[in-house]
């Protein structure tokens, strides 16, 4: 007799794991890299987006955003004639705090994935339950501003590390705040050390470019498969 | 026959609200005023406490600190003399993004509630869970820090409208963004018109004593005893 072991699925994040696999599986097939973009709400996340995403020549993007309720950033980047879809986590009591790879899922068929070669997922602001949910990713970024305090890589050590990039957000403030930046980089490196860093302005442009250098330079599934 | 029909507790929500009514029994019973702290990360919960908990003449108070990881937060509270009692959520893989009225539960016999007046919760730095899960308190403050940005009321609205007092905090940094603090406001009314609110910096101490004031007249549970 053959016998053959099957292990279960076990929980929640086992559940999400598998469907995060599959919509991976899907974004592969289109040739679309996906990044997942995180951080506490106000960070500069769809402000360093309306930044980023224009003067990405030859890259065609979009940008699936993940609100608790409304589309205010979503009506923000479709003004730079993007695509963007937009998902809203409130069908209960408070909403949830983060995107799962279920939500992502459900969203797939309004994402026109055959016209882009790059998706960013916007998640919802949130430095704790977004860094546990893939969502069928191929790298996180994460935005750390620097009017948050520089204790953040140890408060919220699993956001920080399992992201591939850091965006140290609002440095154009910096001679206005106690901040010290010094002590920042050293709490990342205590939780992630070799993760890339970038400081950014959202609002000044400073390290803007660096940012879409990063973006463009991202591994091409399209061209993995041509 | 007598026939007595009992509700069946129907989800997490309804057994988080069965133990924060136990909760809220025994700070009562023990006459103390209980405030539930609230706000994004980084938004200056502990450096308001730092600065509002000194001077609070005649008031006893405690602080219950909440994080996901670490007591970076309760050692800078126990500073300043105030018996501080520290509850990690990281007990799961990346921890609980809010505390509920267990996790409160559990902490209630290392809390010296014989002792003081006023315990101040400090929530987990989150806008869209802590406003889900009462914890027993009588009231709750949260900070919105102006670096955050004006759309917040609307982007986290149960965060808002569930709260007694919201402190805009960062005033000192106005000058230096392009935050327009009647946008926020208007936002503010939107969700919830009859808030209280006051303007404050931890850093510079303007709005402090408002915030004192606040916490010295908030309806007394021992002299409604006495």
């Amino acid at each position: 007799m053959h016998l053959k072991k099957v292990r279960i699925v076990q929980d929640a994040l086992d559940a999400n794991a598998t469907i995060a696999q599959a919509n991976r599986a899907d974004f592969d097939r289109a040739g679309v890299t996906v990044v997942n973009l995180m951080s506490a709400p106000g960070a500069g996340k769809t402000s360093l987006l309306e930044r980023a995403l224009t003067g990405l020549d030859g890259l065609a993007v979009g940008v699936l955003e993940g609100d608790v309720q409304g589309s205010f950033d979503a009506d923000r980047l479709a003004r730079l004639h993007v695509p963007v879809t937009q998902i809203n986590t409130d069908p209960g009591f408070g909403g949830e705090c983060h995107l799962d790879a279920n939500m992502v899922r459900s969203a797939i068929p309004s994402l026109p994935l055959d016209e882009i070669d790059l998706l960013i997922i916007e998640n919802v602001g949130n430095l704790v339950c977004p860094a546990e949910f893939r969502v069928g990713e191929d790298v996180r970024v994460m935005v750390s501003s620097v009017t948050e305090g520089e204790d953040k890589p140890l408060k919220y050590p699993l956001m920080f590390r399992t992201c591939d990039l850091v965006l140290i957000n609002k440095i154009d403030l910096l001679p206005h705040l106690d901040y010290d930046l010094d002590a920042f980089l050293l709490n990342l490196d205590l939780v992630h050390a070799d993760v890339p860093r970038m400081l950014v302005s959202a609002r000044t442009g400073e390290g803007i470019e660096a940012c879409r250098d990063w973006l463009k330079h991202l591994p091409s599934h399209a061209s993995a498969l041509t």
